[in-house]
């Protein structure tokens, strides 16, 4: 049985050792965890369900269906409310489950997925297939399977689970969910500071989104903070610059007019370095924080438990930025900004080559930012940029984005983490802060300021890429499948009611 | 009558004055001429038709079909041999009409025309309809309608109307055509010398290409020559780069991994000046001949004649590149080599963001090559450069091009050019090279040694642009329709012979 296996990884925290034998809490939940591998199939249909109603905010599609799907998910969990929150942008969903408890903890979920392309995918992306992966186990293949609905799916599993089990939650829920995830949460805020809203989650002791936190290697991560983001568009055109054409011409004419996408080519390089790495905008480090010597001892232990071969083969590298080591490149997807071209698109952009002085070209970028970074500011900073540097012209779209997040280690809805891992035999890798961006900053920051972080065993991968996947039956001993993760959420909500 | 009209332009040349009544020429040509005019719908409809079938050689589209309705369209206009010339490329077109003259005069056409994007036009690019354009008159509007069938279907129209009046030509013709000229001809030489051609051409007293010589503005221009042009892409990819991703992957990762489209980027910065303009191609002015004073004077002449504001306004321009006074901007058009980005494509190109970091961005291409960079030469030379700045690891992938090519205007070719414009009422410019490109090089270079030019009456634009046309009734004094365009062939068949 997967659950029994007990890590292998050496603690990286003091006092690691979890105990090898039942403990009376697991004793007292094992009817849920045999309604568990009971209503696993149940489970994976659920997910497949979730999968085939896709929500891509970025591209306008099923974005109606989207929080009325979620909100029938979480009325069948047994949320006595779940209703829509409308936006500027697409609708967030607002939920409760009133179980008569003493504690009231906050779940952070999203409905939307990123685009696809299908010719990618050796699966249709939105069919969901069970494939079996080898060195893997048996995983669902589809967009969103990890990012998130595999992981929220194994959440609501947890919920069936206990209430299947015939007993009651051990805490009272609160559930915020927003459709525009994936393209920077850019009207998250107006979910969250709904009076409403806002009143249910002042009650919380903290707030967690599910997540399948167990690398292919085994690492599992407690992540204390995100960085933020700002994404948006750079737009050069001859109608804003009032240089070159004011749509595509005959390319001969470059000699004697200017072109804006080689305008826009000036701009992006004076944005990095010479050599394309970091961040050269003005004040772009001003208020950059460096890492604490509790975050550095972090690092120091995750180096030594990580398996840098792995991620290099994971992410088709062979080299970090600057060939630096290891614990280099962890710093640094911990602690750095970044500057980076999500896509180019300008002028002919079809098979083979057209003779055109293109009049407009996009840059599609995102900028990653740290503490103590703000969105509102770093847009001021690039802005002021482009603008001292002759391309104030260039148009700065932002299209989402927000400030980083922190959360204490102390938090008991951290400490709460650590010892359900560890109750499960897992000793988790504490890590100062994710290289991705979640709108985290809405909770941790006013008025709210509560501790907000992801949880949840399993693993699965592919965000953002084709081939994404979830883990439903492990055959690796390095991670669960569903049924683990499903476990965990229990686990976890038993460990927060304590 | 249009062509009654006598040019309102001061003579650009010596003794520019033409006579003010109809030659002897002129009235032995009269029933062509009417014959001209009783075949004007059918001439209409010969062009509609052959737009109708579009040949695009950069989408594989039409291939097959594109020679074979040139060469229906040739015998039909009295070719007696007429036959496709098979290339490693796209098929060629041979075709020869002996009309038992003294003198034999080559013709180049093209069979292919540039790709469209149906949703920028406002009428189905290939439907070829007849349009009103207000302050031009009746017009072909269609792919091609300019580049190049229409004033090729004008040239055949000139043949249909000699032999439909019972006159036999002039003069022998000899005809090459290629399907590659969009994508820069990458194997038109193949057609040009393969023996039978190339002993053919020998024969010719010079070769021109049809085409649509007046401005908007009646300007109308004997262009000497063209530059030459390298077609290519320039590809970053993590995979032949060895740093950075081989696939997309998440963005966050861009803290600790290098970014192939912004290798990419510092790339093209390296290519031009800073403020984007100039190429900045090691060696890359070393060949390149300055203006002589005989072309000076012909930009003197030509700068005196043009109408500045009414190019910017066609271009959609406000400035020429530095600010530049017109006359500059023309030697820049003449005699400056370019560096263009024609398109842009790297990462998500999709509608709004995804949090990428691509493993590939590509920049599609084109520099112009002025006498006497040749193409195979600079292609070493951007190699090089890209080499010498770490940038080796980019594809530079040559798709089509060619070397630069020059006519002497002392040419009977050229003579006959300004006697047959004069002779119409028009005093046309001499100008040193044109901006754009063609493969005159096959001609005008060893071992052939032709003279090579354009040559016609008439306007149309939009050549590579959403509604590209061609003026079939001219409601504006400045430049000729379809049957003035027809006329200009005839006449310079008849000069050509004397």
């Amino acid at each position: 049985m997967p659950l029994s296996r007990r890590s292998v990884l050496k603690g990286a925290l003091a006092g690691a050792a979890a105990a090898a034998l039942p403990t009376r809490a697991e004793d007292e939940r094992a009817p849920i965890y045999e309604e568990i591998k009971r209503r696993h199939d149940e489970a994976v249909r659920r997910i497949q369900h979730w999968i085939a109603k896709p929500s891509i905010a970025a591209e306008n599609l099923g974005s109606e269906e989207g929080p009325l799907v979620l909100i029938e998910l979480l009325k069948k969990a047994g949320f006595q409310k779940a209703v829509p929150v409308k936006t500027d942008g697409k609708a967030g969903v607002f939920a409760t489950l009133d179980a008569g408890a003493r504690r009231t903890v906050g779940l952070y979920f999203m409905y939307d997925v990123k685009q696809v392309d299908p010719r990618e995918w050796s699966s249709p992306p939105f069919e969901a297939r069970l494939v079996d992966k080898p060195g893997f186990g048996k995983c669902i293949v589809g967009r969103g399977a990890v990012n998130q609905k595999g992981p929220e799916g194994a959440f609501l599993a947890a919920l069936h689970a206990i209430q299947g089990a015939g007993r009651k939650l051990p805490v009272n829920l609160v559930l915020v969910a927003e459709g525009e995830e994936e393209i920077g949460s850019p009207h998250f805020a107006q979910v969250v500071r709904s009076p409403e809203v806002l009143q249910a989650l002042g009650k919380c002791s903290g707030i967690f989104m599910p997540s399948a936190g167990q690398g292919p290697d085994g690492t599992l991560e407690i992540s204390l903070g995100a960085k933020g983001i700002i994404e948006c568009e750079l737009v050069a055109s001859g109608e804003k610059w009032g240089r070159g054409p004011q749509k595509d011409i005959h390319s001969s004419l470059r000699a004697s007019i200017d072109s804006p996408a080689y305008h826009l080519v000036q701009a992006l390089h004076t944005l990095v370095s010479p050599d394309g790495t970091e961040p050269a905008i003005d004040g772009w480090f001003d208020k950059v924080k460096k890492l604490s010597p509790a975050e550095e001892k972090m690092l120091d232990a995750a180096a030594k438990h990580m398996d840098e071969a792995q991620m290099k083969r994971q992410f088709g590298i062979q080299h970090w930025v600057h060939d630096a080591d290891f614990r280099t490149a962890l710093v640094r997807l911990t602690s750095q900004p970044t500057v980076n071209i999500e896509g180019l698109v300008g002028g002919y952009t079809g098979q083979g080559g057209k003779t055109v002085l293109p009049h407009r070209a996009v840059a599609k970028m995102d900028f990653r930012l740290v503490p103590d970074m703000g969105a509102a500011d770093s847009l001021q900073k690039l802005k002021a940029h482009l603008a001292k540097r002759g391309f104030g012209d260039i148009e700065v779209n932002m299209t989402g984005g927000y400030d980083p997040n922190t959360t204490s280690p102390e938090a008991p809805l951290i400490q709460s983490q650590i010892k359900t891992y560890r109750a499960a035999g897992y000793d988790p890798l504490l890590w100062p802060r994710g290289g991705g961006s979640w709108p985290g900053y809405v909770f941790t920051g006013e008025p709210l300021k509560l501790a907000a972080a992801h949880f949840g065993l399993g693993h699965g991968s592919g965000a953002h890429a084709p081939d994404e996947y979830y883990v439903v039956e492990s055959t690796n001993p390095n991670f669960q499948g569903l049924d683990g993760a499903v476990r965990s959420f229990v686990d976890y909500l038993y460990e927060l009611a304590a």
